[in-house]
């Protein structure tokens, strides 16, 4: 099984990602980009989609991302800066794009989006990449 | 309605809360501490609990915490780091203790550990604190 | 006097960025960029530029082009990621662009390159707008 | 040569740490602690001691203190959270101790304090265990 169908595998097998209702609509060398929908179940007391969630979708799509460089990858540490409150959108986008590879060491650089593009919050990421055994 | 009253409403109507099943055992000056269960839907794929759930409970536990500062707050900033994996245990306890209470600035740390007070990660979170409006 | 006087008065008042041997080279709405010479008191241990010195100049960089927004600025946070080790180049060079402007809040990003343009170190930074005083 | 003495000779081979005046007061197992002197020249425009500064003194302290460890260590990535400006001091401390030492990774936490012990801020590396080759 190379790498690709492992990382399917896996985001397929995760009953987080299902329970978070992560969706991917793109997932390949240059980038990772997925998709929740706003349901008031992800909302905070203030109305908008919980800033918690919002980095739960972040580090799955980055570290779907890091995997892509052949490695299953462990969370080193993740970052996350909040812009702006995530209403008035059907959906929240999440686009993750690597930064750097290194030989054990991968940061991933992400974005949260809402349905006009606008920038919401954006995050880092660093991973560990652990041999992949097959 | 004092702040008290309202953090306590605030926590009661969030869906996602309620949705992450996370259960507060103390809201006060000093400390905030909750915990969630230890449950399937929860885990990542590698099979110990999700990384941004963690994030998500803590964002969420520190959260609380700052708006014992007497303002409503929102998150500024969050990060976390991984040091252990979440597996073996019934429950993830977050304890988070506010370092710095500034007029405008709240910094929490929070630690994430196992049945055992293992430690497994620790985050620190960066809250702006907004009037409060009564 | 408006802010940019200000702003560069400042710059130009600081003993640590002459004792750093920070020289900017562009500072406006759009950007800021500065370069330090590689030199021996510079270098850590191993002999690559000292982390902290790299984190010290993003730091002036990035506050300086917080600044551009129109309000004095402090630092909230920083942090840096690190690559790639800084060695066998003339210059390094920080690159910092606002990413997003707030009624109180400044976020910043740098990146820190050798004279062949590689990027070696990425950071973010938060500011706090504080009210000018004119 | 033992880690010790490696460490010992790494420190007093660094001109960065000359060049910022670091003074290490303490270097075992259990923690780092080391002081700078508040001298004009390591002032920001404002008055205080440059952020920057701040941080640089943070890496050294908390990468000896990584160091301990047993292997020599680079930086992964380090975050500091400013509180309040350092002014009206002698001398900075800044205290380092390891929270978590894996087989690949370190992470240490640091805090700036003033002559009275008030925090002034805090901050957080991860270091990645380089083989040590005696």
């Amino acid at each position: 099984m190379d790498i690709n169908e492992k990382i399917n595998e896996l985001l397929e097998n995760s009953e987080f990602i299902k329970y978070m209702e992560i969706e991917f609509t793109r997932l390949d060398e240059e980038e990772a980009v997925a998709k929740i929908p706003f349901k008031s179940k992800f909302l905070n007391a203030y109305g908008s989609v919980h800033g918690g969630l919002l980095y739960a979708i972040a580090d799955t799509v980055a570290g779907a991302q890091a995997c892509m460089s052949g490695s299953l990858c462990t969370t080193v540490d993740g970052a996350m800066n909040y812009f702006e409150p995530a209403v008035n959108t059907e959906y929240i986008y999440c686009i993750a794009k690597r930064v750097r590879c290194g030989k054990h060491l991968v940061n991933v650089k992400v974005e949260i989006k809402d349905d006009d593009g606008k920038l919401l919050d954006d995050g880092s990421f660093n991973y560990f990449r652990i041999t992949q055994k097959s």
